[in-house]
């Protein structure tokens, strides 16, 4: 279990933390919008409050605030689309946004085995490679396969796939998040970089979820 | 100036966070590739470790190392590209990656001045505004004039903007990252929520650098 001392500091992080928060909501008035304004007062207020949360260590926390906003951001161009949107392809070599979506929560499955488990990177349960394989590996696999779902199934998987994500985070501490993997080909990394990675990753894939949106007929 | 004991506690942080990732490589032989190898003992050998760093506070040294890694991985696919190809279109409404690499730039600069000198998002001086506005917004203006320019014309407008980041990072502390904006139209927003957007936004981009070098003729 925790040391109490940790649980301290968190504790005072965070209390001062929500000390800055304090306050009420000014007016939002700007002379433009700032580059993409994901927002939301419909969800968790504090969801563009980056930094520390409770129930994690201070750096876990924080990296647990990215995922959170980063899921938010990337989920909502998509979130109305239609089965025949999800499955658009710009041209015969593209991937559909379904099928991205899948392979968002492949790519977190497969870094929650590799960091949380211990397994060397592919060495996965059948059941695992069965399962995430595929869309791991998008393209004409993917095409043939990953259609006709809804964006409720997508979202479904991504989240039960993101529960388990914070529940194995919230039993680990900052120490092992800083702790370096000297075996990993892209060289020595640690898991903040490798999950950090997992959260840059939706980005990525997110500007293609707009270039696809913006082309579908 | 910063607090001795804040001095005391971010040495003995990266002390020992320095310490975890001491030993030699080991080698690195996996079934398989992780997703996206971005690699790199060419360059700074902690590249891949994500955390606190010396010379910043050590939430602002965490940002310094995503944005530090996230500027390696979305450089490498593109540094070697010619002139035309950082000025391929996909279509007549698409965005060139060289008119993004400025984009990039532009996102970055105007977040500098937001949040270092205060002002209001679009509250631009007229030498800002001349030279940000056209990359900002992209589209047609820019691809009217944003081309004819080499990989190293766009490295050199990026790491400009990026050398005054570090430098205004260097100069604040974690209260002033975890400060938050109540009138920022996202809703109540932080510091660090706006510079973590700045980061991702460049793997954002990224996602659709990617797709185009694969549709290059």
């Amino acid at each position: 279990m925790e040391h109490p001392s940790k649980q301290v500091n968190r504790r005072s992080f965070i209390k001062k933390s929500s000390l800055l928060t304090l306050g009420t909501l000014g007016t939002a008035t700007v002379f433009a919008s700032p580059h993409e304004a994901p927002l939301s007062f419909t969800q968790d207020r504090d969801i563009n409050i980056v930094g520390p949360k409770e129930g994690y260590t201070p750096q876990i926390g924080t990296l647990v605030s990215m995922l959170n906003w980063m899921r938010m951001v990337i989920l909502s161009p998509v979130k109305n689309m239609s089965v025949a949107d999800l499955d658009y392809l710009v041209d015969e070599n593209a991937n559909s946004i379904g099928a991205m979506l899948m392979h968002l929560a492949a790519t977190e499955r497969f870094y929650q085995i590799h960091t949380f488990e211990n397994k060397r990177w592919g060495d996965w349960s059948k059941a695992d490679a069965d399962k995430w394989s595929v869309p791991s590996g998008l393209g004409a696999a993917a095409r043939k396969t990953i259609k006709g779902n809804t964006y409720d199934y997508y979202l479904n998987e991504l989240s039960q796939v993101r529960e388990n994500t914070l529940k194995e985070l919230a039993n680990r501490d900052d120490e092992w998040l800083m702790t370096v993997d000297k075996d990993f080909p892209w060289g020595p990394t640690n898991n903040y970089c490798k999950w950090f990675h997992v959260c840059e990753h939706e980005s990525n894939h997110n500007g293609q979820f707009k270039f696809i949106k913006s082309r579908i007929a």
